[in-house]
């Protein structure tokens, strides 16, 4: 067993100080205003050849539904654990700040306009999504991992997102308005490859703070929530032209997919499980299968029919992974995947990019070819276990605060905690006088 | 009393299932994506005579509003019980999703263009809304009800609410933008009915989970809060012409009424409260009261003044009714009416309809008839009682899984719930050694 | 010490009722809803001078993003506390509703039409900026003073405000988009003031509810969260011609402000805190100084570079102001900041009126002049300080309610609260029969 060097007071402040200013002198360099005056380059970012300009704020309502999806939607999901509530939230702030400043640079170098990254709405919502494959893989390995890990996977997932994302919709032009291949299974397959490589052998019984209690599930709710209402935005957020019915189709397609989606969630929960009962955890994910199942083809004249199909199924394998596949990643395979983000991006994600080859034939715009469909499925996949393997090798350097065994899924390791616990015992046995912070 | 049966492992799959795969075909055989080309046949989709061409994603910011108060403002709301909150906000989540694609088929039917329902935005937001009517209704029955017993109801009360509606508003003529009719008081008064057949004798001197304890009292203030934001959407999303001045009354009435309520909602509190303490149910519903008095009128040149003097009456009406005519409510007329919703969309609802009547000169498009608006709200109040009196008598047929009365108020009836409780006694006795789910 | 009158059940309503009387009377005299007619004599008001016409409803997205920063961000950022929840969201609630109506008048009389205030989506959203003065000085005075002296506080505070604001804006021409001088300064500065004449010597050595516990920090983070999202909105809504590249530039900079601020807050709170620990009152706090600092110059083209170097640089006095400059204020100079307002809106609102004054020739619209910006920089403090010295003497009237020490950040003296604590020690004891709620 390695020593541990958990104390982040002088590693931690120094790497995130040295990240920042590194990332603000090349915004310095590389990063001006969007002004409207484009060298048409990116057609992600000019619509002028339709009827529907986009006005500079047009999208905005848009990127805050995003916004609220990654900053409320992911950080409270994870807040389900009982003790590691400050870390989830907290640490997925910290993680999605930074993420979206990389992502800009990164997703922006493809993209360049007169040597210059233009920032439009357009731009820090694809800012945000890129933040959405670390905060997806940081589900995988939530709980035992530190803060300066993290963001190292944070800089080397993103520029792994950004190189495949180019391959696939710039070069391969596939069709992923929804991320299901770029974003869904990429992010979940790179966190499990990373999960793979920190196996922890202790961990193989469990542990007594890996679950939730009653009030940290409610939490829980708020994310899930958030995120099922907003997915559809998510979806058409950059779907083309913007403001027209392509966008209404995305919209309409993961609105329907997620409602199935619901159904058959809680339909299979309560059949797998003990006498009939619903599961937390199967409520505050599977429900969530729809929306990154039918993302790949959302914009696509699949049909609100086709659209329900989707997310039917989706509700269904996700939950069925929970209960049967989970257990056996984690015993035989040595993948202890914390959230699940196997049963919610993965495997949806795969169906998505399954569904997008079937339907390829229906897209609205410039017909995708199902075989760069299928490539750019199989880029995804392949960029995510190579890069997330190779970015869990750099985690696991004795170095970056890994936690121990017995420290995992402990806020108190990483933050000050109010003593309440040990309050509430003393103040049972003596009253009430012990008010100070915990010095764990 | 009757055997029960509440091992949902079969009954509700099965009918959570066959209830999902019946939608998806209708939705197969009847229902594709609005193109824009319409048969002009339902004026709420077509504003072409108006300056305001309505581009097809103009409303979804107000759709994704209403989305939200559905989702998380009633789910939230209710869970305010303290050993409830998984099923206020896990089976408001399941109702709602199954509730707007019945609402689509249901509404849709009376607008059929080609045969078909083009679903549009503005269909997708009152999809929303003809959920919102099985939400209030299950606040009458919350914790008294299986989640089976909840599917009938929305199944049921859904479809008469839109027969109610077109004839309402399609025959009638009569103006109810906000819907205090059609919506509130309709919901309240079928809910009422639902739990007048209902009646738990068992549970006339309270039950020890019919309560709040203080957790449970924040989480529900996420619930009030965001109903109050995003009334002004409610009451607005499908004024005509949208984004027009008729649009802007609207917001406007409605954001003074809400904000009036609160003054007097609150001083009414303090005042009829032991030593002038405020009571968190009344800030919890009361304060919306102004929303949903409003919602008839608001599209109506009623001035600033009048939205305020409404809003005003509703705030004290509503918490009278929660600390003087509730207790009587149940007591003589036994009607347990768990959330109040008899003083939040009952009262409130017919004061709405009544500020309709009045106000109906006032209306700024066709003026309505003021003997159509009374007839809409006799028409809302008959089609709720005599439809919530048959759903009840349906739901109480024996073999829905209804809850005897001592598992009232309790999640762990029909969800796993993580044993804290347990927990807690046992680390103060022992340590901290059991950690495992509950098979309660 | 004073004999204290906590008992609110005459005075509180009373007051609360009489303020609302007059300010619908004020409404049925001076409000009416906006029609698109004006004389044109309020700059913010018109913009048929650009290209972009404003339509009614074009800015109701930004509203609501304002609507739930004031209602849900600060209302839930002061619910830390871990016996003060129901007050921090509810007093919270009472104070913004009855503060955006009187806004509504104190702001409108500057800008009268024909003798009428018209009231449009822009006039809404200054309303609601003017009670967030309010709000940031509540979290001065939070836990220490009764619904009675808050209510005098905001009348008092808005109607200062707007005097401030007009000399500042309509007179001197400054500029300060996102309100770092004229409200957040101010508002630190004014409940500063307050708090200093309200100072407890009883509470010199901390009080025992004076801190959070584990649950509370929960629900604080969705405060947190939903400010730092939508900050943005909040410095771009009135930014001029509105729809166009300048409010684009004031949403860009505050996105990158905030990230970048994240960033700094998070390593300097692991630098300053024992074992390099990460301290939930920095992040709760200190992530959102970005927001405030660059709130003068938010529409002004810095750059992104430069709006980084902000949001950097207020992160890190922020995060330091709470560790070290709160306790000597608190000691020194007599003001006990319960929120630590000074840390995340005094200091970092300075810090925007400086900025401001650098960058003034960078602005996109008619330049204002360095040395009116510094004279709104004065203003708006000296309003603050004089302001609030006088609210504070009025509030400290020995008939307002005001609580005593030992009951102070306890919400049982002014709300029923369920008496769970009794229960959990009971049910341990004695099994589980206590249920009502406790008449404390």
């Amino acid at each position: 067993m390695p020593a541990y060097a958990t104390n982040m007071r002088t590693k931690f402040p120094i790497i995130a100080l040295i990240l920042e200013i590194i990332t603000i002198i090349l915004f310095a360099v590389f990063v001006v205003y969007d002004d409207g005056e484009h060298g048409h380059h990116d057609s992600h970012d000019t619509h002028n050849n339709t009827d529907h300009k986009l006005e500079p704020m047009d999208l905005y309502p848009m990127f805050q539904d995003v916004h609220v999806m990654i900053f409320i939607g992911f950080g409270f999901l994870m807040t389900f654990l009982k003790r590691y509530g400050f870390s989830s939230v907290g640490i997925n702030l910290l993680l999605a700040a930074f993420g979206l400043q990389w992502g800009l640079l990164m997703q922006g170098i493809w993209h360049l306009d007169g040597g210059k990254i233009k920032v439009s709405i357009l731009k820090i919502i694809n800012a945000d999504f890129s933040t959405a494959t670390v905060l997806i893989s940081f589900g995988a390995v939530l709980g035992k991992t530190s803060p300066v890990q993290l963001l190292i996977m944070t800089i080397l997932e993103i520029t792994i997102f950004s190189v495949n994302e180019h391959l696939v919709v710039g070069l391969m032009k596939a069709s992923d308005v929804g991320a299901s291949m770029v974003i869904h299974a990429y992010g979940a397959y790179f966190g499990l490859a990373v999960a793979r490589v920190l196996y922890r052998p202790g961990l193989r019984n469990g542990h007594e703070n890996d679950g939730s209690v009653y009030h940290s599930d409610m939490f829980a709710m708020i994310g899930t929530i958030f995120l099922w209402m907003f997915w559809p935005s998510f979806n058409s957020a950059i779907a083309e032209p913007p403001l027209s019915y392509t966008q209404l189709t995305a919209v309409i397609n993961t609105y329907l997919s997620l409602a199935t989606c619901v159904l058959s969630a809680y339909a299979i929960s309560s059949l797998v499980e003990h006498k009939g009962k619903l599961d937390m955890v199967h409520i505050q994910n599977a429900t969530l299968a729809g929306g990154v199942a039918v993302g790949t083809c959302a914009d696509m004249s699949i049909g609100p029919f086709g659209a329900m199909l989707i997310g039917f199924v989706a509700g269904i394998i996700s939950t069925v992974g929970f209960k049967y596949l989970s257990p056996i990643l984690a015993s035989n395979l040595g993948i202890q995947d914390t959230c699940g983000v196997h049963n919610l991006h993965g495997l949806p994600g795969i169906l998505g990019g399954l569904a997008g080859i079937v339907a390829s034939p229906h897209a609205l715009k410039i017909s995708p070819h199902a075989t760069m469909q299928a490539a750019a499925l199989g880029s995804s996949l392949g960029f995510a276990l190579v890069g997330g393997t190779i970015t869990g090798l750099i985690m696991k350097l004795p170095f970056w605060g890994q936690p121990p065994d017995q420290n995992c899924f402990d806020d108190s390791i990483y933050w000050e905690v109010p003593n309440e616990e040990e309050e509430n015992e003393e103040s049972l046995a003596h009253g009430d006088q012990s008010k100070h912070k915990a010095d764990v």
